[in-house]
């Protein structure tokens, strides 16, 4: 690609113009969250009165309470990185009046997102969405029998940010790369090559849709550097107390105030 | 008191070495949590391997599931302080091995405490024990009928504190100030001025023992410059997500690594 047509296509990823309207032949559009020739961080700037929703599976969810529903609330917000990350945002800029959601169900796949949301995160009304999805549309092909492929996965994910787009046009979006931890519990050679390829489709989707890519592969990689995979995650999926502050860090990273 | 006695009670109650065979005549020393002549303020020194026991009543418990009774588990930390500065420290820090465990339980004063001990905190042998301990001790006079005073809870806690130090000599104290944030809710006028003498006497206690002293109060104060009371605490006591983030940084502000 040369340098016209990447700079064109950074600046429109970046400004989401052509969000749900790119065509296929960009797919391979340099991520988003990263601007080459400055060697800056793309970010998500936060601005008053934000609403902004966390969606996704258990790692989102995290024993949020369900019948917690309002925003802001201690156990509606889970004890991962939605928790640690709002409370720090809560805590620094009181006068941002943030609302912060956390509506991450365990087990979902994109399309039991895609089936909840409506309630769940179009009537919010978010100005930012956080979505971190993919993991169990692999995960579930091994141990639940699931028969969706990375087509599915790609096709059900774009038909959810469409529809997301066309209720909420001005929605700013993050998308979280589905992450594994190699050799700590659930996570064998089994997943491998296989998982790779949603991890690619959710880089390439945050790509076309203007997003904000949260690389948390790379930053779960980088901490087993500090110390062993278990130290962050028991299962492999999951994270524990030093993992959910771990992507707490990664996404107030994806963010500016 | 002349600058020599002073510097010699600071000197003394920094180190510890007067812990629990401290005169009644030194119980107006200045508080251990600032150094007057330097302006620094004295923090507790984490070492690696440290098992860090948080201690108290709701505040600390915050809905901690009580059957995840190892270290740094999750549910195990409730959603409140003891999670958000945990989590911290075990992210930044890998290599230091920290074990933290969360013993905070709901309704407690200081009596409550002792009658589980030995169970909640010297089995647990900490080699740093925080406690947050009186809301309830003057909150229960007003609505529970408790029949406490100021005086039982001054002498439970030194009670406390001297078993404390005679199971476990070398244990750096962390002394947490009742506080409560009036106009919100629960804490209307019928808290004062009676409350003050708790908060006193935690801090003349803290002085005593060697502790260092965390001035909740303050905190919630200076943050009240910020936002009103109920965005930090939706009853006056109980910190919410912004509420416990605000105390981690103050806790976490009490120690260095």
């Amino acid at each position: 690609m040369n340098n016209k047509r990447r700079q064109f296509i950074k600046t429109a990823a970046i400004g989401g113009v052509l969000a749900g309207t790119l065509p296929r032949v960009l797919a391979a559009a340099p991520p988003a969250s990263k601007d080459a020739a400055s060697g800056k961080k793309n970010k998500i700037k936060l601005l008053k009165d934000d609403i902004i929703l966390f969606q996704g599976d258990s790692i989102t969810d995290a024993h949020r309470k369900r019948e917690e529903k309002e925003a802001n609330l201690q156990m509606g917000m889970g004890l991962s990185y939605p928790a640690h990350a709002s409370a720090e945002l809560l805590c620094q800029h009181p006068g941002m009046n943030f609302k912060f959601y956390d509506r991450g169900v365990s087990g979902n796949k994109v399309y039991q997102l895609a089936e909840r949301w409506d309630a769940d995160c179009l009537d919010l009304k978010p100005t930012v969405l956080s979505i971190l999805v993919g993991v169990n549309d692999f995960w579930h092909t091994l141990v639940n029998d699931y028969k969706g492929t990375i087509q599915t996965y790609r096709d059900d994910y774009k038909a959810l940010l469409d529809r997301t787009k066309k209720t909420l046009p001005d929605v700013r979006l993050i998308i979280g790369q589905p992450y594994a931890v190699k050799g700590v519990k659930s996570v064998d050679d089994k997943w491998f090559p296989g998982f790779l390829d949603y991890q690619a489709a959710a880089k390439e989707i945050a790509g076309q849709y203007g997003a904000v890519f949260i690389p948390y592969q790379e930053v779960y990689d980088k901490a087993q550097q500090k110390a062993p995979g278990s130290y962050w995650t028991a299962d492999g999926v999951h994270p524990n107390l030093a993992g959910a502050r771990l992507m707490a860090d990664a996404w107030l990273d994806a963010v500016t105030v």
